[in-house]
């Protein structure tokens, strides 16, 4: 059995897995398709370190049928198509205390602080396992994960019918953030770099706008777009220090950020402008990860056949193939999602 | 009639006003007190000499009398006992359209943008006149507008009882903050480097603990307190470069820090840790001064007898001594809530 092995310092090779036997409360899948993440090109930089063991399984995102299920499983059974909410809290910590275990202060990541889902087979509690309806492929099931993502966001920066929108990032989370707040029935403009994004996201007919932030001054456009109001909501999915400084001059008084992105801790933490916070009655707010209910919303979003997701897919690849989908994301290149054919 | 205007460069003097006939919708005030702010000491060093004209008749807190009602005022009449809220929005910007007129893109504060309170007889648009119940003394009339500003910034921050509330700055607003918290029903801890105060507020007997961050380290007083799961709610009143740096590191998984100091604005402004706020789901949110229905609750509670509100006047001047009031307050003196004599 194959998998996916992350051993250090940009180096990801195909390896061997075996097959574990589900123990109690268990199932083993057997993968589909697996997903890449902006995350697995952190692991793939060495920035998480401190959390991935060398050598680690990756993958976090997927799809697959159960092949096996240990005693006391009565949730799924053999030959249903799944896929998986990668998250396991410690139970003991305050935030699993206070009934928000998703964001647990010991949060661990499936495929980041455990063995991942690149692999042909995949042990994991059935309590986090969702089925898949026959309306969704196994290929687009392996996009639930970050569609989970986009519906915890917009959930956390309660975007609603009618407002107005600006996510700053358009890669695969922050295009899915803009389909979803546009199915929504949000006015939605979408800031991105990269050219091959924004012309795929264009090319959704969603009417989804978009702008080159480093061609177009982002803050006149959302001010004309606005009728000078500025936007009700901004998702910042990007992380980066020139975000953090235009964000809050996007927003109308009494908006909302959502950070999403992952910014640089302290002594590399962004300068925010909390004048202007405090001035317009601003609101920063912080989204991570997702739980069971984005993943319900996230399943029923893409059973409905709302969103087009088939067209965020750009490469399919297999295993062997996942460093170099690794690079071409880090290179900027013309990638939206790539998925991972992990069949054995 | 006595005035007090800033006259530029930390230049305060006693002058002359004229009392001006009220107008159709305007009173005629006789101010009986008024109350220095650190706005008014921000005016005094001179930041915002940009708003305020020269000279001007400063004061936004204030109690008096009705003393001559113009045409079409039927809210109050000639004898009514009331204080002021000292705004006037444009009516006009998103803020004013989208019902927040409180927090206008082109707000004018009495006081500051236009003449303010600190003059034996004040005319003003009956609109922003709030009368004061028997139970309110004129002296302690002039403390409703800090103390809406405290319910304001408790009911952005959503604080509730039974929530552990850290308050950083123990000036009037931030005593006053931390005692609307504590009569709410939340336990408060108030940081606060001024030993002065610190003891003024202990004195209280109202059970807000309070810390001297440069001599305790506040992050670990308030994890020992909250059994390491960190507080619901921070109050940030001071404005400063090390509070921004503490504040998200005192609160719970998804604990909300609400923002009421006055920071500096780009490229002075304070770096925030926005990696945390992802990584906890936070919340920064702004308040900026209130609302009618704040100025209610604050009549309604100063009224109640409920708060000790009397033991945070440590001095009331007359109009000749508000230069030195304010200087007093700039060297960290043993002061508190100064008010100030308007009688003429």
């Amino acid at each position: 059995m194959k998998a996916v092995l992350y051993e250090g310092n940009r180096q990801i090779r195909t390896g061997v897995s075996q097959p574990e036997k589900p123990g109690i409360g268990q199932v083993r899948i057997e993968v589909a398709y697996g997903g890449l993440c902006g995350t697995d090109l952190h692991i793939f930089y060495g920035d998480m370190d401190n959390r991935v063991g060398k050598p680690q399984i990756i993958g976090h995102e997927m799809s697959g049928v159960i092949a096996e299920v240990g005693s006391e499983v009565n949730t799924v059974q053999v030959g249903d198509r799944v896929t998986v909410m990668p998250l396991n809290s410690c139970g003991k910590c305050t935030a699993c205390r206070n009934g928000i275990g998703y964001i647990c202060h010991n949060l661990q990541v499936l495929g980041v602080d455990r063995p991942g889902a690149f692999q042909s087979s995949w042990t994991v509690p059935a309590g986090i396992v969702f089925p898949l309806p026959d309306s969704i492929s196994l290929k687009y099931g392996a996009l639930i994960e970050p569609l989970a993502v986009a519906c915890h966001d917009l959930r956390m920066g309660r975007v609603k019918a009618g407002e107005s929108v600006v996510v700053i990032g358009g890669g695969p989370i922050g295009a899915l953030i803009a389909m979803v707040a546009q199915h929504i029935g949000a006015r939605v403009i979408l800031s991105e770099i990269n050219a091959f994004r924004r012309e795929m996201i264009e090319e959704l007919n969603l009417g989804i706008q978009t702008v080159n932030p480093l061609e177009q001054d982002l803050v006149q456009v959302v001010r004309d777009w606005t009728d000078d109001g500025g936007a009700d909501a901004v998702i910042e999915v990007t992380g980066s220090k020139s975000a953090a400084a235009v964000m809050l001059d996007l927003l109308r008084a009494q908006g909302r950020v959502v950070i999403v992105g992952i910014f640089s801790a302290p002594p590399a933490a962004p300068q925010v402008d909390l004048h202007r916070v405090f001035l317009r009655e601003l609101q920063i707010q912080g989204a991570r990860v997702y739980e069971s209910q984005d993943f319900d919303q996230a399943i029923a979003l893409a059973a409905s056949g709302a969103l087009p997701l088939e067209q965020i897919v750009t490469h399919v690849i297999s295993m062997d193939e996942v460093g170099q989908g690794l690079q071409q994301m880090a290179d900027g290149a013309e990638v939206m999602k790539i998925l991972v054919n992990c069949e054995a």
